[in-house]
């Protein structure tokens, strides 16, 4: 999607090899435009699948989700990281994240996944995909179908989306980035 | 907002007397649509007032701060309960939570809340107030102004609104429930 790959090279700032930081447009502020252009986007490369609900993690997931949820017109659940008092019964999974080095639970409440749903899971950021596959684990144990995994920006040069690609998902990512190297964004 | 309303009336769930469960559509599984009428509401509410940003708190603020911050065409930002490793320059504010019974942190970069800006804070909820006066506290800290205050649903019966209402601060607020007793949700 030519309209990320400009958001990142405009307003993305390479911090060392690995991170790359987009808290002016994606995950601190965030740009409403894009994130509708982003669920018009997906919906066109998710089309005639049958998705009727999109499933992502709080928080950063949030936005890109809601704007997609809207261009598909069915609703869309977040993943909570810590399960709230007045939650029953829940899908839960464990999360390791390098960024925090430090493993987190995410948990759904059962009666919002449910046998024969057929998913888009949707995040911001695929860098080793252990969010994707937690929240796989999520539908899975809910016996839902994952139809494919809609991501903003992919580290290409991580291992996330090769690992993803070839468990048999279909992952589609608005940019993919391939090196952050000497502080110059080279997407693909 | 009659939307709101009647969405509380027919999908939210009274437990005791204090808690209303509302999450089918506003914090956990999320209606996309009421999400954009919600954002059009605000947007009638406070026209005309010159906000150029949307300040929100994660996680449950996001879904709502997106489709505000997207009728207005500005920008959202929202406040983060821990300070992320890339984060440089912050305000910060201490916010009592009631429901979890202890406090936490709410954190946002400099860089996004600037002297001079009008800003409308947005959240799912208003109780005790503690979590925008909070997010006021970060835009007092930064020389911005807070312009108001929209709310998706007022707990009417809680001391929130009125205190936010008589220290000066316009609120909006798109449903107040006034009552959940006896398993009874009124609104008012």
């Amino acid at each position: 999607m030519q309209l990320m790959k400009d958001y990142i090279q405009k307003y993305g700032v390479a911090i060392g090899d690995n991170i790359l930081k987009v808290d002016s447009f994606l995950n601190h502020q965030i740009d409403p435009y894009l994130m509708m252009e982003v669920g018009k986007e997906f919906k066109q490369r998710f089309e005639g699948k049958g998705i009727n609900k999109i499933l992502t993690i709080e928080a950063s997931g949030i936005a890109v989700g809601i704007t997609t949820a809207f261009a598909f017109q069915v609703p869309m659940v977040f993943a909570k990281k810590n399960k709230p008092s007045t939650m029953s019964d829940s899908y839960n999974a464990t999360v390791f994240s390098f960024t925090k080095n430090k493993e987190y639970n995410i948990t759904v409440a059962k009666e919002f996944i449910q046998k024969g749903d057929k998913i888009l899971i949707i995040d911001d950021f695929l860098a080793l995909g252990n969010a994707i596959l937690g929240l796989k684990s999520l539908c899975e144990q809910a016996g839902a179908e994952v139809v494919g995994v809609g991501i903003a920006i992919e580290k290409g040069f991580q291992a996330g989306g090769k690992m993803l690609r070839e468990s048999g998902l279909h992952v589609e990512s608005l940019a993919i980035v391939d090196s952050l190297q000497n502080g110059k964004i080279i997407t693909r």
